[in-house]
């Protein structure tokens, strides 16, 4: 049984649980730096693997990097939301440096929630704008190992 | 030709523009109310002719709305900008009252550019975000009948 | 109590129920003309009233007649089916003549379901390009009204 | 300069420059199978490292399969596209075994073009429905390394 915890400790649980267990992430070095009520940051530094055969950041890295914080910022609650639809719009290609992912919530009355994310390269301008709808179940996520 | 002419003369101007000329929004008695650097606001108030069979308000009604939102935010530059990708999710129904949505720009970089709308009822609720995409030509909006 | 009814006989009282019923629809002159298994049609004979500023058809209206036959679809399998999130391309408008718009089911496995609507004018070229996610719940649609 | 070629050369090189020049999708083991006119299929063989914290594909992975087919299809025509906005619609997890994606070109009148790509597990049902937006250069694709 998880005792109860902390909004603070259970953002701090949710987060390693997503920088240890999705191995998507891990696989693409993309990383949670933060979660908040319905908020999430996360971050990925630009590697030669990233990249597409334009040589800029291929638009599936930074569509992960959107989603994790997406799922981060949907799972802050403490009960289990499942992503259901995303929309992503490109301004800007991604060349050097790093990339950070910035999800808001914008809606979370009844069974649906909606997100939206913001991608900024290290000059602060937004190379992709993100949309996301999760449905949020009643169960509980269990965070009992990450403490 | 149109004369130099003031930010705020050019939103007032533009806000003419779409409350005469969008047929749609007219007969759906849908409205700019306000315009401003990459932002608008448009409100539309809840009558019979936007209801569906579920008697709550029909989709379409709830992304013209937006949609009308989003065009005059994306044309606030002066310059023609033409939708060409839009999202929503829906996360509440609308009943009664009034709807009103807010266009904010995430992204203008080179040709496209990007928003986020939220549409929200009478209590504050946000029933709906939108994301759309518009492209930006180069051609001056003519705006000299509007003044 | 509705009694047990055909396929054909329940996919004539769902188009009356929604030509008779969605007065978005009524006002816009958006017409549904078939319904199937996961599959419908809808029509609009462009009038004046559909218009933007451009003089081409409104995003608004094109996105309510695929609206309208996606919640067509997604309703052909009689039971209730919520609209949750859309996203709309367009590329081409809209001038004169009539709008068609086919809704296709790609998927219908467990909760949610997916379609994709193409829109076209009459000389069969896509204008707009709709996928819609709808929830699906268990209650029955009441037809018995619509014989 | 590049020699005039038929379209089943193009196609091939077209996929030999996606397979090797694509780090992120060769980083994740996708692969353009096919390429024609307006279509293209990818597939992926589901490994560890493609899993979520939940223990099924992550959804980035899913869209960037999705993605890679869209792009081989929007540049089957031997100009330059790049994707402008994409949606993806979530219907069913992806477990084991391989995931194919389909693109099929629905519009193509202009400067942009929509695709809708459909993904599917082994045993033939959508675990993933996709719709992308590109925007068509006049650039041609340089394609004389590739033959």
């Amino acid at each position: 049984m998880t005792p109860h915890m902390s909004d603070a400790e259970r953002f701090q649980r949710l987060k390693r649980f997503f920088n240890n267990r999705d191995r998507l992430c891990k696989c693409l070095g993309i990383e949670v730096t933060d979660i908040g009520h319905g908020t999430a940051t996360t971050r990925m530094v630009i590697e030669d693997k990233h990249m597409n055969g334009a040589d800029v950041v291929q638009g599936g890295a930074i569509f992960t990097l959107a989603d994790l914080a997406f799922g981060a910022a949907c799972n802050s609650h403490g009960t289990l939301a499942l992503g259901v639809n995303m929309s992503i719009a490109y301004t800007k290609p991604g060349v050097s440096g790093s990339l950070t992912a910035h999800a808001r919530e914008t809606a979370a009355a009844g069974p649906l929630s909606t997100y939206v994310v913001e991608v900024k390269d290290d000059s602060g301008e937004t190379i992709a704008t993100f949309q996301g709808t999760a449905y949020r179940k009643r169960d509980k996520i269990d965070l009992s190992a990450w403490g």
